[in-house]
């Protein structure tokens, strides 16, 4: 049974395990600065299939197998896998994790994906409704620019503020008992729009998103900034970053160098041609499952909030002039022995 | 704390009570024979608005107003509120819920999503972490034949086994107290996928999901399906519905006039050119909201099991070949006086 300490906050009345994590990412992540931190590099975007969607999907299943294999579970051992993507009607995900026979529940967060499937399993199983539950999120820049952007062999030149998306998948094992570091604490986003239109500038349309959510989660925790050892939002990229930084000093919140963003760690913008910063379902996805869950396993950080971040648009809202509304799920992960 | 009664059912410690519902719906579905049990009927397919897109969001936003007002609460008192729809990126949601300043949970569960946000938001009750949720999900019949198949102005003919999606949006306010029937068990649907890739033939795609479901639902709980005053899948439609009963009397469950569907329901098949029938997001969602929720609250159904179901496909998968997976979601119903 969960506690609830504020209007979005909810602590778990037993704290739900990680037991393992997975990312299998593509060739440019690969060679970025987290690239030994994957399970897996796929050098070739289309993963062997003949569709950048059925990479995706591949990406998807891939990394889903292996969080399960390295929990020392099988698939049969799942209650249910939560999942999402950016493609429309979500066919990374329908077509990845189709074939592995779980109660299923599909969901659209935009690129706080891994904030959600990670939020909803948890209070499920905190809930008594599961033993383990299956989570991840997908993106893959081909398939994503395709769709959201132009055509890939038009080369089009992207503005400074653009991020690039990332192309992979990840995915967390959560489990009732077992080893690993645990999720406490769950505050779930409210959409936030300050009117953003620039769909080239994800980082400003979901900073307030972003910052409205940390200091939402700080103020129910009656926490400080100080309390974590990381604060990580998911794809804001440098400008987003620094733009929620600054409102978050607004609203009594300064920040430091603890609060940084998957979407700058993920990319080196000096040797990578990736203007902002990484971006996609992935970037949170992948940048959690490879980098910060083993720090969290090891000890290295004793406490974290994570909070993957979406931009809520569609090419047919933007076309129709509509505002890029943004959200945020925040997440608490400590280091632990494990959840029994 | 849920019980787990098998691999895709769990029963809920305390019955979570819906305390209100609300239909919103276009000028077709009130000409049907459900017309005069929705909430309001919008005439203009635009509903004001200068796109069909937008007026999506906007059924989106009334209904969840309406179930809100409904229930005697305000929009405040709702904990989160989960929604979906079929557009890209589920604009229709985002554009719809963005200004209510709730927690909120995006879900895709194609038009099964009536099923996945009642499912998650009874949970959500039961496991402790929110007092009231709110839970919708819309289609509009523009909106989904301009995304999906032809510009309207075209006038293409549609086949026989092909439906017509229902414009509107059903909600409805979960509550752990209060008055109004309740939510005892919830299943939840595996992605089932027999190879069907006919866009047009959304109920031959989605029959093997429902009836799995449906057997798999009477299996777990150890029931029959004479135990239900009404089966009601989502949007399979005359022909849907009739696969599927063909496959569950197979299963060793043969349905009677106790089971129908939500898509065959919503029109009238001699006056309204609707071929197999009524489909959508909105079809399961304002057919409950309008029509069984009223039945269920007077008791002139006892108990009902509601089984919403999806196709996953885009314009995307179909054109690349994929086949059309299917999924169901099913939640059992039973008059009473609430949940405290």
């Amino acid at each position: 049974m969960g506690k609830r300490l504020g209007p979005q906050t909810v602590r778990l009345e037993r704290p739900v395990a990680v037991t393992a994590a997975a990312a299998v990412a593509g060739k440019m992540e690969g060679e970025g600065p987290l690239g030994e931190c994957f399970d897996r590099i796929v050098q070739d975007a289309l993963f062997g299939e003949d569709s950048w969607e059925k990479a995706e999907s591949h990406f998807v299943r891939e990394a889903m197998e292996r969080a399960v294999q390295k929990s020392g579970h099988t698939m049969g051992d799942m209650d249910y896998v939560f999942c999402g993507d950016l493609l429309n009607q979500c066919i990374g995900t329908t077509f990845g994790i189709k074939d592995f026979s779980i109660p299923c529940f599909g969901v659209f967060g935009a690129c706080s994906t891994m904030g959600e499937t990670m939020s909803l399993g948890a209070m499920l199983i905190d809930g008594g409704f599961a033993e383990q539950v299956l989570a991840g999120a997908s993106s893959h820049f081909c398939s994503a620019e395709k769709q959201f952007r132009f055509p890939l062999p038009l080369g089009i030149q992207r503005p400074p503020v653009s991020a690039r998306t990332v192309t992979g998948a990840g995915a967390a094992v959560l489990s009732r008992k077992g080893e690993g570091p645990v999720i406490r604490e769950i505050t779930t986003g409210k959409i936030v729009d300050l009117g953003i239109k620039d769909a080239n500038h994800m980082g400003a349309a979901m900073a307030p998103a972003a910052a409205a959510l940390i200091a939402a989660h700080l103020r129910e925790t009656n926490r400080r900034p100080e309390d974590y050892d990381y604060i990580v939002t998911g794809d804001l990229g440098r400008i987003g970053r620094d733009l929620a930084a600054e409102l978050l000093a607004k609203e009594g919140f300064p920040m430091d160098e603890r609060y940084t963003d998957c979407g700058i760690l993920v990319y080196d913008p000096q040797k990578q041609d990736v203007h902002a910063g990484g971006s996609g379902c992935a970037c949170s996805a992948v940048t959690f499952a490879g980098y910060f869950y083993p720090k969290l396993r090891r000890g290295e950080i004793r406490r974290m909030l994570f909070v993957p971040t979406g931009a809520l648009l569609s090419t047919t809202s933007v076309q129709q002039g509509l505002t890029i509304p943004g959200i945020a799920h925040g997440i608490v992960l400590e280091s632990g022995k494990g959840a029994d």
